[in-house]
């Protein structure tokens, strides 16, 4: 009973975050018919800067530390996104109205990472001085890019069976190849390459590390419109994918938290990063997922994939999951 | 004579100001032909920081202090907007070659607030550590709202008499509607919201509070660009334009700068406050009020009103107006 | 060989630079296929933000000092830009495959200036505490108007030798005024202004200048972008433009450097400004170059001159040239 109104305060007092209130805030307008918008090129340049910023650090980081570390959590990471995967290729199919290929699409975006997502989490755990390894959101490819690749391995299996032909050939390199060409995957990429072999910490100190928090609030208000905008999409397909959407952020997120821990307990992984892991697994890709799926499996419907998780998952995630996983760890971690 | 040498040498002084600098020299570069641009997701990006900027402040301010003394200069801002386009149209339609339909868009414009124009006196009272109300920019679409609201009404009644048709029905609770829904006010009652209900301290003291004056700078250069490109508008329609936009905003600045002292004597509204109302008054909309104008008043011409306003209004009451109220609260309140 | 050895140290040393690392990482990811794009509004306000800062910091440094100083390096400027058109002129035309109006165009292009290079190298400079007047980056225009007015008189002079008609009528006037026009000049004409007649302090302090070496470096990353992308077009002409782009930039800084060193003895030019002489001198217009070079000679082929300066011409300076002239400096100078 105490455990139980401890969570619940806990969980109450994260709702207050800035970011949240921007990304309902965002919802809210779009839900007004706000005529509000915030330019597509400030939308993917506020991208790049987080990415930038988050890249850097685990750069220098990883330059000044030590990167064994990261074998158990990269590894874990990596089983969560195929785990997410399968198990949604499995219910989804199974509900009535949901065709098998759209179903693959739609568990793939919800096993990649959304690196706004995760970015809103960061900042929240910096606020709260909450500890965790810098080199953590660099597990971001390790379950982005398995998720994807598995997605489309299982829809091209598929569509190969119902047409009666033998299984294509899947181009796996040509996939992860793709995932690490694509713009998100590229900056954070490339500001680790950065922090690592040059010093960025002039530029790193008085311009990415500054404007994170600012330009991510502008971002989570652009999402906030944009999940409005998508729920017409949604409304187009069949209503157990609002369902799913609505769900499966928080289930996964507890499958990430449960093997996080066992990290912890193993090798540990701090429960800053264990909190940061639930809330990539529970995140859906929302910059370079859609794109990827859009091209890899042409026969599935964006309105259900993108419509899932723009406008119910990522909001999901970050409004419920975050506090929840805060709270949480305040209890399991006794932080 | 002391008092008069005392007020100029106050209004030159102001004239150093570098908000002002930038808008002259946006208008100076147009006029000597500069190909230099603003690309228009700055521009609109600029103006978001600066409401979400005014309207975070304003929120954190009525949560943490009392609105109850906002009433009065509510209601003075109101009754000035309202009062600005009962004249203008009077005034405005009975000089020769002016159309009474044009008449009322620009009087609805001036009477409309411009939150860029706003914003400079903001910067300029805080730098020179001129104090007031942190609420006084909410009363923006006290006197905006209802001074779009009067102009469609008062186009409407005229257009329903000149074609001999009864009065037609003016839906004022959809102009309402439209104008909070336009961009600006919605950034900025977000803003407030936000500083409400939320704890933005944090992102207003590292983002949006240090780059406001940056913005500031750049939106200033971009309109100066513009007013300078507008002025081709203005020469095609009839000159009385060009009179009534460099004299009304003066006009209005010092109606407003009058009601504002009553409401000091009666209560207590600071002189920053009174500065800032004749900055309000004096100015005319330039994000959200021609759109609003074009939908609701189809038979104006833009040309007359969007001309007037930015071309020559909007340089009066920043170059002109408000040195001429600061210089004049100076003495008036002897500060 | 102390000497060399201690040349090479400060040379690798140099290439440590964030701004550096931000253009080779800019082309590694174009080489690698990376779809991650700058938004063209992200660039140009880049653009617009160093230029601003840089006119701004000289106004307010010629409004507090002394511009008598500035003679003898501006007179040295324009000199090594109308020597590097004509030597350019000459040496490329006369190699196998080139056209005369592409050599004369390219040649244009090499002797005018780039405002993010001279960008790079004052934020190293600022960064190891080396000391330059700060009406040097105001040197820019000497060097690039003259440059780019001999290019076109060339250009003239020998297509009316070639159609076998007397000299055309060449309006060197309009030259100028359309570089003084272009977004380049303009905006750092501007803040000039703005630094010399106004206050502008604060805005400088507050967001012109922090923000600097921000926006440096996703200015750095999008020429990176760039260059590779160019490459494509630098394949379709002769390859001694790419031999002439290699090696002209370092031999042009290094004519710079020598005649900087002359100022240096005779009026106590500070090695600061020796540097970014050199740099300037190096350095090939990427903003406002081909646009004025493409209007007045519209005979040359963009792809040899636009190649050839934006793809080898750039990065060399930058990655090999500035720290040349530094390392160079340091053991000339004894800093």
């Amino acid at each position: 009973m105490d455990i139980l109104s401890d969570f619940l305060l806990r969980f109450l007092g994260q709702l207050q975050s800035p970011a949240l209130t921007f990304l309902l805030g965002g919802m809210l307008l779009a839900a007004l018919g706000s005529k509000l918008q915030i330019p597509d090129a400030i939308y993917k340049f506020c991208v790049f800067m987080l990415l930038m910023r988050i890249g850097l650090e685990g750069g220098m980081e990883i330059r000044n530390g030590d990167a064994l570390a990261m074998l158990l959590p990269a590894l874990i990471a990596a089983v969560t996104g195929c785990l997410i995967v399968l198990v949604g290729r499995v219910v989804l199919a199974a509900l009535p109205g949901v065709r098998a290929d759209d179903a693959i699409a739609t568990a793939g975006l919800f096993g990649a990472v959304s690196a706004s997502t995760l970015a809103v989490a960061m900042v929240l755990l910096e606020e709260q001085g909450t500890f965790f390894e810098a080199w953590v959101p660099a597990l971001y490819p390790f379950m982005d890019i398995p998720a994807l690749i598995l997605a489309i391995v299982l829809a091209n299996v598929y569509l190969a069976k119902k047409d009666h032909n033998e299984r294509k050939h899947v181009a796996v390199w040509a996939i992860v190849r793709d995932s690490l060409r694509g713009s998100a995957l590229s900056a954070l990429l490339l500001g680790m390459l950065i922090g690592l072999v040059s010093q960025p910490e002039l530029v790193y100190e008085q311009f990415y590390d500054p404007l994170f928090k600012g330009f991510l609030s502008v971002l989570m208000l652009t999402m906030g419109l944009e999940a409005w905008a998508r729920m017409n999409e949604l409304r187009k397909v069949a209503h157990w994918y609002a369902v799913y959407a609505a769900l499966a952020p928080l289930l996964h997120g507890l499958i990430a938290f449960g093997l996080g821990y066992v990290a912890h307990v193993l090798t540990g992984f701090s429960p800053g990063g264990v909190i940061l892991l639930a809330v990539m697994a529970g995140s859906s890709s929302d910059i370079s997922g859609p794109p990827t799926l859009r091209g890899a499996i042409p026969s599935a419907n964006p309105s259900a994939y993108i419509g899932s998780s723009t406008s119910i998952g990522t909001p999901i995630d970050i409004v419920v999951g975050i506090p929840l996983y805060v709270a949480l760890a305040g209890i399991v971690f006794d932080i």
